[in-house]
């Protein structure tokens, strides 16, 4: 009864002052972002949406966030991550493929040529993925998955790749799912190589993630039904696919989109031209210290044209350099 | 504090006894649903799957239970529902395609032939949804639905479709839900067809809807982004496309499938042959009285391979008749 009435009294003395009351200050949500207006946009547009007294009050179950994935969630250079988990297969299987020698994209994958790889862009990754993985069933890709993940690492900061995640993304879903958003990847990566890992490191299970992706065939094997990943393209899930997709997924328009690149536009574009209240912001790539200096003349995540148009628009655009306190967990 | 006493004391006379107290014995949750093994088959894997010192136990995030629209949530006969909605639009849309009168499955739409018009399936469904929805907007198509479902009645019931729903399914939902599944609609039917009205009727959000599909394309209208519906297949949601339309969607396999007809056997294959504990069900429509009665000889809904293959496998088969206590909800 006493300390009841003791801590009455604090929030009174607190209410009162208006200071000097850490213990009783709205924790920071976003702890790993700098003051700035890409944090003070997040937070007043969250806060508006999520209260009920405001005219842009928007339902828990129409609180549809997507984001990106390489750029916007987790790194994307020296090339896509998946690139780099595609050319370990190849070269793992490039002796049962003599041809691939003199063939592209796999003569760049096996010579080592990083740019010739880079000017492929996704849809030669997704011919890499064809070629590697057709054949094998659903469940023995993600295994595959999982195993280059627990051991391959990135070539310039020698850390396994799911630890090259960015903390204030990470803090930006767990504020937004706090606030009842449902939090949707939309990348144009392989769906099922996204799959296997980012439930545990970004808190999204696999019904949340849209990606390109290979055809699939049911059948049966040994009297058991598996599918089997066919070498043919199902879907490219980049730029004005994004809006395809998302609308086959999940069938109602986002009202907050988070992407980094020319492939983000139409779904920003999307996301945007929905009645009341949008949200929109890319993440530019301007800290070459700590991360990559990157975006008009870039091979992969060129920012140049959605650039020009947020600018012009008032979308936000994150400042890696100086709007994140840190770029990744554990700096 | 007399009354919590009170309640104390009546508990514990309540846990001596065993008898007599009903206040406290626990609700029914499947009040529609007659005594016998359907529902105790679903009530003992439930119970089962989700105690967490089981050691069937399966932790919520991955309790996916996937249902067949089309006969197993609402009725789906004289036709399809979804074809009676597309006959509408084909005679309202008559007067501008005169070519219509000699061109199969229009002609049948016509000439109010349900016989051919049953004959040519879903995929006949799927070319009159074409030919008369293509160059619509999603938006501008979902407006098309609401309005028709808000104004059409069943021929023989002279009730709106959407009150057609099967009570007893309505409660199995909800019991699920209760238990932390998540439950999908996986259907031959279209998937913007279902969306703009399953999440008041079934409580299945729009993002938990897998059904067929034709091909959208982004566009730009008057400066503003839209979805325009093409007049071309994307994905047909039925048998051996039903396990692949379950991955493509969610990523993880079921533990629990509930369908009607040989369209759903692969789903429920693909479900019960996963690791752990799995359920699979059948409605089998008995009752021609309440509702329809039909199985292996039948154009629409037909039930043959998969029925054999329940009482071989021991999977749960509902016979309406006799197990459910009403079909409809407000009957």
């Amino acid at each position: 009864m006493i300390k009841k009435a003791i801590g009455i009294i604090s929030i009174t003395i607190c209410a009162i002052f208006l200071t000097g009351c850490s213990a009783f200050a709205p924790k920071d949500p976003l702890p790993s972002w700098n003051e700035g207006a890409a944090k003070s946009n997040i937070i007043e547009f969250v806060s508006t949406v999520t209260n009920p007294s405001n005219p842009a009050y928007v339902l828990p179950a129409e609180r549809i966030a997507t984001f990106d994935n390489d750029g916007t969630l987790w790194s994307e250079r020296p090339v896509y991550f998946q690139l780099l988990f595609a050319i370990d297969q190849v070269k793992s299987l490039a002796p049962q493929h003599p041809e691939w020698k003199t063939t592209q994209p796999f003569q760049a994958v096996l010579e080592n040529d990083m740019q010739a790889l880079a000017a492929s862009g996704e849809h030669g990754l997704l011919e890499l993925i064809m070629a590697t993985h057709a054949g094998n069933t659903t469940e023995e890709f993600a295994l595959i998955v999982k195993q280059w993940l627990a051991t391959a690492k990135h070539p310039k900061f020698n850390r396994p790749y799911t630890e090259l995640v960015y903390q204030p993304m990470l803090e930006l879903l767990a504020y937004l799912r706090a606030n009842k958003f449902k939090t949707f990847i939309v990348s144009g990566g392989g769906i099922e190589f996204m799959r296997p890992w980012v439930e545990q490191v970004y808190g999204i299970p696999p019904e949340q993630v849209i990606g390109s992706s290979i055809k699939t065939k049911f059948a049966m094997r040994d009297g058991k039904p598996v599918l089997v990943r066919l070498p043919e393209i199902n879907f490219i899930d980049d730029k004005a696919g994004k809006p395809v997709g998302i609308n086959q997924h999940i069938g109602r328009r986002p009202i907050a989109a988070f992407g980094n690149s020319d492939g983000d536009l139409q779904m920003l574009q999307w996301t945007v031209a929905g009645a009341g209240k949008r949200f929109s912001l890319l993440v530019h790539h301007t800290d070459e210290v700590r991360e990559y200096a990157y975006d008009r003349d870039s091979h992969i995540g060129k920012l140049n044209k959605a650039l020009d148009i947020a600018r012009k628009k008032g979308w936000t655009v994150v400042d890696m350099k100086n709007d994140w306190k840190v770029i990744y967990s554990g700096q």
